[in-house]
């Protein structure tokens, strides 16, 4: 089975049950945060995302009920992810390995960019990924930066970090500048203490991740903030990927990269 | 009055009834589409926006009802536009110079960018743009691309066409690929008759520009694509900016290039 066949080869695994965080499958090929609303929630969804490009860069959007995707042909976005997440007025009541049975006709899936599809682009340029080298996930923190409110939405923005060696911090805006649909430039660049994140070593989600000498805290804006704005607003029903466990495409990150 | 006050400086005209085209005002400041609907079908063009994102690239959209835009804070939507069309079932039925009259508080205006933005980038890099220099209109076409149906929209894909030298097209893409946000890298260099364009000098929209020897056609996405998909869909009511005559926003053309 060839390099090109590992998408497909990796969904039909999750959709057989394999249960795994999707990190490092299928190298170069996009990974996608997924969330499942009603069509009544979806117009405020879309414009939160219109209204907040850089946390919430939206790759796809589902005709209502339909579980397909033009990211993935063949693919059902109801058991090709290895696990989600199912809410009910924001409280979390199940963690499956697929959502068959909690699927409605009105349920409009967005899938949205995520950072790991510019790491690839960064290590090719030298930069590299502490936390990778570390073994572990990616640092997380919630902001006291709000997003721009649209309709019933409304949340702060969650920042992913990444230490930077202080000589590669111009390279690493340059590469991620050109990926503006996953993410795209760093939102900040050091001075944790302005976004109101009072201890770098404490992320909200994920793990810490050491900084070496002369490492500056690069942030950029994170698939997790719509999630965190969906949830705060209760929406009757939810469905979102478990934490790490995304939903893996057929697109090449280079789509996602501008010439 | 300082350059920076220009934009509000022709708003004001326009509000006090002056109805001109608005090529060359406010030089160097983002000028945008207007295309406002009701509620009801705003959901449908914001997920056309959101497949389509190269002939709709989405600057604002307001809230139901508000007049108000963060492009231009204080501006009035419906009233700080040089001339109007309004529409009903398709059909145009005016072309005021405000909308007051017509405006609802279920409307939702979508502000989307312009291709005039990127001339001034283009002009910086050494690029001539010739229908300027032959005080014309730009010529568009309609093409046999179909763009991606969105609920109840759809349509062709409209292109604005410039002759680039040809050893400035590689400077034309490069430049304007850094500019998503107002149409990006054009869709299409050279061979016409592949995007269904019999005959140059007959353009559907605008003016026929001559080509100089050595000039070869480069083709960008166009914001009349929105307009098209819309009007034949013939929503109840839809207003839009009049041809030539578009929104001035205080934001400049700079904010929308990437780093």
């Amino acid at each position: 089975m060839g390099a090109m066949a590992a998408p497909a080869e990796h969904r039909a695994q999750y959709r057989a049950g394999l249960a795994v965080p999707t990190s490092g499958a299928a190298p170069g090929f996009t990974q996608a945060n997924l969330v499942v609303l009603p069509r009544d929630w979806a117009w405020d969804m879309l414009l939160f995302a219109q209204r907040n490009p850089q946390p919430v860069p939206v790759l796809e959007v589902t005709d209502p009920g339909s579980p397909g995707t033009t990211l993935a042909p063949g693919a059902d976005l109801r058991t090709y992810l290895p696990r989600y997440r199912v809410w009910r007025d924001g409280e979390l009541v199940d963690e499956p390995t697929d959502v068959l049975d909690v699927w409605r006709d009105d349920l409009v899936a967005f899938l949205v960019g995520c950072s790991f599809s510019f790491e690839t682009a960064l290590l090719d340029a030298g930069v590299p990924i502490r936390n990778v080298e570390q073994g572990r996930n990616v640092s997380m923190y919630r902001t006291s930066v709000p997003c721009r409110p649209a309709g019933r939405l409304s949340g702060p923005l969650v920042v992913s970090m990444r230490p930077v060696p202080a000589s590669l911090v111009a390279t690493a805006v340059a590469v991620t500048a050109r990926m503006p649909q996953v993410h795209g430039a760093p939102v900040h660049v050091g001075a944790p203490e302005a976004l109101g994140i009072a201890d770098l070593a404490a992320p909200d989600h994920g793990d810490a991740v050491d900084m070496e000498p002369g490492d500056v805290p690069v942030f950029w804006a994170c698939g997790v903030t719509p999630q965190a704005a969906v949830l705060a607003s209760r929406p009757p029903l939810a469905i979102t990927h478990a934490p790490g466990h995304m939903f893996v495409t057929d697109v090449p990150d280079s789509a996602y990269r501008l010439p």
